[in-house]
């Protein structure tokens, strides 16, 4: 057991606790649901409200992506479980301006079951909320509608989120979501489990020195399990599946996201973008700009994801879009 | 062994390239010497150059803080080893701008010898270098100038930057280092070992389920090594000792970071800053701001530190000063 915590019980109560209180003039908890993260940076205009949310454990992931011009609110689950319905309606309650909500997660059969459900209690109440789920892990299914959202989140909410800062109505914000969607993929690697704070237990067993390609961020299953490469081998075959999937042309420009899955060190993070710059340099492909680090992790988890984005100028300009968050300011 | 890197050998210089690929609108290696980090942020006005290093394995310490109104270059080293005298002078060379260069860095002999050579160097080229030492490290030493330089580091470089980026002349800009260090006190807590990319070893033995109080970053001795204990229990007996040692009176006001040292989640750093901001409340100690994060690691170390800085009118303007670095935007 690595973890700092009390009662394995209320570490997503304490950490919202510390994050709320550490963050003060970006996001506060709903006086009535303490699993609703509330924007306090919110327009004073009328706009699209844009809601993110899901399991905890991922840290930044979601919660520190709420601010001005990004997420208006985020829904809290426990480790690795979705939140219920109610902070879901509570969260569009909190945030709706009239112009309708977006509820935007990564594709899991549990969050999409109680999200629907918050929607469903939103339109009793004459709120239209649409849905765009996050489906970036090219690994997790052939078909893209199938696939799991993982750290391509960052980049989906970005660009909704935008076009919601810009006074687009919901089904252009939705629209900006799906197209970011459909040009964003993502595949990554582990070293290592994660530590769950209540039984203080592994999620999965894996040998010191393995590692497993393709694997989830709650430890579903990848391509294969092996002895640990050297980075730069890793990088080749992650980055080759992604872009055997998205189909990249020569002359074309992504965004580049490499994300440290919470245990890898800011060290090896710049070790694999290195790599994965020499190949985007190599066949041709513009990096626009890149992130480099803990975006969307597994709490201990040691590994990395990769992510591109294929750019043009709407997207460039949503995702390039000015925001203050706690862990994200363009 | 879980590091994603090629050849041990080569990690400094891979994530040197690949820091700079990343972040090429603040960074650039030195030309002539690629253990030089130069920012291409410098102001066009003659400044006092702000010059900081130590050894690698502790990022985004030291070059994730090479940008606008902050480091004007970060000298690196080998993992956990002083850079060598000649980058030291390099540095001052490519920033200096006739009104003298200021090192700061942590309180360690290699680093003090070799930047101190550096210093001689630009000595006899006719550029003044003073240096101030960051002794943050409350556990390390009775004598504060004796003590270590930890996660403090960030506060006194960015006190001292931005007197630097006022235009104040070279003493001034030591006097707001001096005063910062003299305000800032830290102490730590370590769950794990780290891990030598080249050797694939620990650097140190630890079991797992234990921690020791006061570990230093590149794993010196702490107060005591014991069984792990609840997460609020750890903060209060770190905290106590930075208190005891810093005499913090009732209305006194203070910036906090909460630092993580590369493998502790982020979750668990936020219920970590909720004790620590519930025992200043009690004490009736302000919070000015605080930070939660990975600020100086020690690669993949699971553990945190918090760090306290009292504040004064001075010292609140010259920390919350504009900056714009990778690792932090104000």
């Amino acid at each position: 057991m690595k973890r700092l915590v009390n009662d394995g019980y209320d570490v997503v109560e304490e950490m919202l606790e510390g994050y709320c209180k550490a963050n003060s003039e970006y996001a506060e908890l709903l006086e009535h649901d303490g699993r609703v993260v509330v924007s306090k940076k919110r327009s004073p205009e009328s706009k699209v409200g844009i809601i993110i949310g899901g399991g905890s454990g991922h840290e930044p992931l979601f919660l520190g992506y709420v601010g001005e011009n990004f997420a208006d609110a985020a829904v809290i689950g426990n480790i690795n479980t979705s939140p219920s319905p109610e902070p879901c309606y509570n969260a569009v309650k909190a945030v709706d301006t009239g112009k309708g909500c977006l509820y935007m997660y990564g594709n899991y059969a549990g969050d999409v079951m109680n999200f629907d459900m918050g929607a469903e209690m939103a339109a009793d109440d004459g709120i239209r909320v649409e849905t765009v789920l996050v489906t970036d892990d090219v690994y997790s299914s052939k078909n893209i509608e199938d696939r799991r959202g993982v750290a391509g989140d960052v980049f989906v909410f970005k660009a909704a989120a935008a076009a919601a800062a810009k006074g687009l109505d919901l089904d252009q914000v939705k629209e900006a979501a799906i197209k970011a969607n459909n040009n964003t993929r993502s595949m990554g690697v582990a070293l290592s489990s994660c530590t769950l704070p209540i039984t203080g237990q592994q999620i999965f067993e894996m040998e010191d020195g393995d590692m497993e390609v393709g694997m989830g961020i709650h430890g579903e299953p990848g391509v294969r399990r092996a002895k640990l490469e050297p980075a730069d081998k890793v990088v080749d075959e992650i980055l080759g599946y992604i872009l055997e999937d998205m189909g990249l042309d020569t002359g074309e420009e992504v965004y580049v996201l490499v994300n440290g899955l919470g245990g890898l060190p800011v060290m090896d993070q710049y070790i694999c973008f290195r790599r994965v710059s020499q190949i985007l340099e190599e066949r041709e492909i513009k990096i626009h700009k890149s992130l480099v680090g803990n975006y969307a992790t597994s709490m201990d988890m040691v590994g990395m994801s990769i992510t591109l984005v294929k750019l043009d100028k709407e997207l460039k300009e949503l995702i390039d879009y000015p925001c203050d968050t706690p862990y994200l300011k363009f």
